[in-house]
């Protein structure tokens, strides 16, 4: 096995690692972004990073966990507690960040490829979704549960049904069909989520 | 060039030809739910057709064109016409046609196969749209027209947003979540649409 940090220096050592795995995160949103994760290998995240295979192997056992790990990071950066006291203002931020994710080339590019897996795949489908999916549903199981002490919302709501009224629409808008969102849109889909919800 | 349909018999090479048209069809289908878009050849195509290569490229420029092809036509079918005579009833009618379409493998496997194509292909975007979105939206556009007729809702109602209140939140549950839709969920999901859009 060769690798590319200096065995005589160990503290320097120990940055250069990290920055290997900094360079082989890098190489993989550009290999994702370039040629897809079908057609996408653990050679070319390689040559793209300038590393060897064997430095990516000794960090993750395959492309898929490779990517889940990247996705898994970012699907649960910056979700937002419930904060604003009420439903819709809950709402209304958690359609901001996910309108600001779903714009972000790793949700418009990345996501469908996992999908695609999953459909494919369904011993990785339980992973795809958990990965994708865990963080939102946390965040929507608060957002009714304090809606429904609030009054809000009738005892027994369903934070999976919240899920799809609310971020379903966005989700529909900003990755199938893909035209702008006019000014004012998330206030209008929050708005349409409350009264989804409250019907 | 060789053709798997006999030049001396023109009634029976007719039928021949549908039968090997048909057969196309038919491995471009397994073929995707096998591989996948990324992966899937022409040759592959063929080679499960049972004919050369050049029957298919006879009758389609490029696999893209094949796929549309079949996915346009599918997409097309069974859209109903707005016939209930309230709102509740059309988009009820729509998410039920739509709830087939979305458990169809050609919906579950191929449409999220083309929507990874279309997001690194932006040429090819505006193609997969037009075949995906324009049935439902001419469907959707007209149900708009006759509930304000009605004064169900209000004059300038959009259609783009009529049609993510209603189909977002179903095509993110059957595609995204892929959990089982529970009793009388189109039910519930066609009442939430008609409150989401009325708020």
């Amino acid at each position: 096995m060769t690798d590319p940090t200096p065995r005589r220096a160990p503290a320097g050592a120990a940055v250069l690692r990290e920055d290997v795995t900094e360079a082989i995160r890098a190489a993989v949103f550009e290999e994702l972004a370039a040629v897809g994760y079908a057609r996408m290998s653990i050679e070319g995240i390689a040559r793209r990073a300038g590393v060897g295979k064997t430095a990516v192997y000794r960090r993750w056992k395959s492309k898929l966990s490779l990517v889940l790990d990247l996705v898994g990071a970012f699907a649960a950066q910056g979700l937002p507690a419930p904060a604003s006291g009420s439903l819709y203002g809950d709402v209304r931020a958690l359609l901001e960040v996910a309108s600001h994710a779903l714009r972000h080339p790793v949700a418009s590019q990345v996501i469908p490829d996992l999908l695609v897996e999953a459909a494919r795949h369904p011993e990785i489908a339980e992973t795809v979704k958990a990965v994708l999916l865990d963080g939102q549903q946390g965040v929507m199981t608060q957002i009714v549960r304090e809606a429904v002490a609030r009054g809000e919302l009738p005892e027994g709501t369903d934070p999976g049904k919240a899920l799809d009224l609310a971020v379903g629409p966005l989700y529909w808008r900003l990755v199938v069909v893909r035209t702008p969102l006019p000014k004012g849109y998330l206030d209008e889909l929050a708005r349409s989520a409350v009264a989804a919800l409250r019907a």
